[in-house]
């Protein structure tokens, strides 16, 4: 068990989509531990849940973009990851901005999830957006990121149907019943060392399902996790 | 039956778009007929489409967008559509701009159908446009057109996985299938006069059924059409 990939997981907010790498990392499904969390407020949900399951928690106060703070919170991001011996990162509700100093040290070893099917509405309000511009299909992704918010190589996506009367709230459930299935499954290929990125595009291999359909949702590339 | 729908159609291509609309006119899955299909090429497949069925065609020569003989083909656009009083204009695969003058004569009267999810990929190249990119879910969307190319309020989408391996043909060929399905049951609406755009969004009175889903298909919404 000492070479199990190390998660090393940000987080800003509830953390519901750490939970669920949590609980996948703790009933096998998922080859891996999460070793470390990092947040940038003291107050956010996820300290508590990494803390109950005995993870460790680091705090780190990023200030505004691009400014001293946030450089100094990158070197130590940097720093606190190679302390934790951390091969994967996971920006789980993480909603700031991942420095260049962690994107470089961790090349395509930096996963986040969008709760919009990229590259249709990026930032903040993923579903809000979806639900103004009054689309019919919505949906999430999992992604390497790279230098910009919500962008970088795709691993998985799933969607979800907008229904009238749909507001921010209904669609974000329906989408967020999807998060916690596909960003597991894209952790556990990861851990399982088959996903490779050539031309901005990701591969799996062995390949996974072409996709995986149920009733209101397409999961692409299909789930295959225990 | 003096008054069914009047469509008057635009294409450049092939025209199975067209195709599939006129089958749904003939076989009355939707109550309209196409008076009249303007093309801007004598070329255009869909020229020889309609006239097989008996259905006029006009030839409107469309110059760079917003020359002098773009606007002189935007009003004789205008007036082709009054002469055959024309209820709808449908673009099946027009690759140009439509014209102001169209669209202020027909405002939320003039649909598009358009080979990507949008807001993801506008322009000429969504499918190819899909796979450079690796997204893992693609599709289809019939809107309403405003003056910028594959925006407006959208009707209808429909979401298909993309599957590794999948090029620009492979991909084109799964979404023209769903095209085919979702265009003549978002003109139907139209024909039944159940649409209405209210703050940018299309609603559906009465209702249709919240989606279609099938293997690898998320029909958003529903389809009713007989």
């Amino acid at each position: 068990m000492a070479d199990k990939l190390r998660i090393g997981a940000f987080a800003s907010g509830g953390g519901s989509n750490l939970q669920a790498i949590i609980d996948g990392c703790e009933d096998a499904r998922i080859d891996a531990e999460v070793v470390v969390l990092i947040a940038n407020k003291a107050s956010a949900g996820a300290m508590e849940r990494a803390a109950r399951h005995g993870i460790a928690t680091e705090r780190v106060r990023v200030g505004k973009d691009l400014t001293d703070e946030f450089f100094a919170a990158d070197e130590q991001h940097v720093k606190l990851l190679a302390d934790y011996c951390v091969d994967l990162v996971v920006m789980a509700g993480y909603m700031r901005r991942i420095g260049i100093g962690v994107l470089n040290a961790y090349h395509h070893r930096v996963m986040n999830i969008h709760p919009a099917l990229l590259p249709s509405f990026p930032g903040a309000h993923g579903q809000r957006d979806a639900v103004k511009k009054g689309v019919k299909v919505a949906g999430c992704t999992v992604h390497f990121a790279d230098e910009e918010f919500d962008r970088g190589p795709i691993i998985i996506q799933a969607a979800v149907p907008l229904v009238a009367g749909d507001d921010e709230d209904a669609l974000g459930g329906r989408i967020l019943k999807q998060e916690h299935r596909v960003y597991p499954q894209a952790v556990q290929w990861f851990a399982q060392g088959r996903l490779t990125v050539e031309d901005y595009k990701v591969r799996i291999e062995p390949a996974a399902p072409a996709f995986t359909s149920e009733d209101g949702v397409i999961i692409s590339p299909g789930l295959d996790m225990a």
